[in-house]
């Protein structure tokens, strides 16, 4: 794999500024693997690749799902949470990264999922809060990062909810089940480490 | 069905006070049936006995759902959740209640679900507003009630999502998923008006 390569044809799928987002979620993935003991490498992989279909047309987008025979359920989702999908897809088309851990982090980013892997929080927590991103609570995601992984992504979770709830827009409920189950790890941890 | 026995027998299964906010909901039931064009009966039915088992002991609750063959799933799920299934299940043992339109807006009414029924939303939205509650939003809750029976119970739902994400716990998926098919429901509406 030939990273510059890699980062040319990432950049050539996107405007100047969305790259220069993912360059920030490169980054801030690095940071985040290399602080909690996680797989840099991948962190980078997963990072610089997470958005490569998020520019795409969405009737691109709409024909990948249709014809290479990604689920089919993912017409009935969001809109927003199709990128994600058809990303993974794209980098081992085009690239041929066949590392399902990456690909898993890149399909999961927007929305979160269930039994979310460290990598999968990484690279989800790294695009809330890479540098370039101004939000409210922002602040306190990058705070909570420097020592609480799981805790920082449920900040991260809240500030979508929020969002959404006061544009009265749908929820994920992948979103939902993500930050229940990191609740649950936060809990268990906390009573396991009252209990030594 | 005699009326004055369910009702001295939902009595005795609660304290004073839940018994009261049990007949608030009751007649904010009836009143929002006959504000929308709603089955009177079966709202002030599904209202009287929504809680039916929500003062039971946790023990009790755990032991119909595991040895009356309810969904052994909401063992899993919180705990807040096994009183409206148990509740269903003791109203059918202990008063022959058969209408399952009643006894689904009985399971529902604490988390909602896909495709509520208009008595699911009753019921549900009864219990958010009924005159004793006092929570923030619940005025405004009350005034959509008055002509957006949809809009109301979303702005239900979203008081309960802001607050349990204020307190960092779990949120019911079944919640965000009720919320999201409303919000679909109320979107298909306005673009349907527009078009007339």
């Amino acid at each position: 794999m030939n990273r510059e390569a890699l980062i040319e044809a990432t950049k050539r799928q996107m405007p100047e500024k969305r790259f220069k987002h993912v360059m920030g979620v490169v980054e801030t993935a690095v940071s985040l693997a290399e602080r909690f003991g996680g797989d840099v490498d991948r962190a980078w992989l997963a990072a610089l690749l997470h958005d490569y279909a998020k520019a795409w047309p969405i009737e691109r987008m709409e024909r990948v799902i249709r014809e290479e025979g990604l689920p089919a359920e993912l017409l009935e989702h969001d809109k927003e949470l199709w990128h994600a999908h058809v990303g993974a897809w794209a980098v081992r088309q085009e690239h041929g990264i066949d590392d399902e851990a990456v690909l898993d982090a890149i399909r999961y980013h927007t929305s979160g999922r269930e039994g979310m892997t460290q990598l999968d929080v990484i690279v989800c927590l790294a695009d809330y809060m890479e540098p370039g991103r101004d939000f409210p609570g922002v602040n306190k995601i990058r705070k909570l990062a420097e020592h609480k992984l799981e805790e920082a992504l449920v900040a991260g979770f809240d500030s979508t909810i929020l969002h959404l709830v006061d544009k009265g827009r749908r929820i994920f409920p992948l979103t939902v089940l993500a930050r229940n189950d990191l609740l649950r790890q936060i809990e268990h941890r906390r009573q396991e480490s009252a209990h030594i």
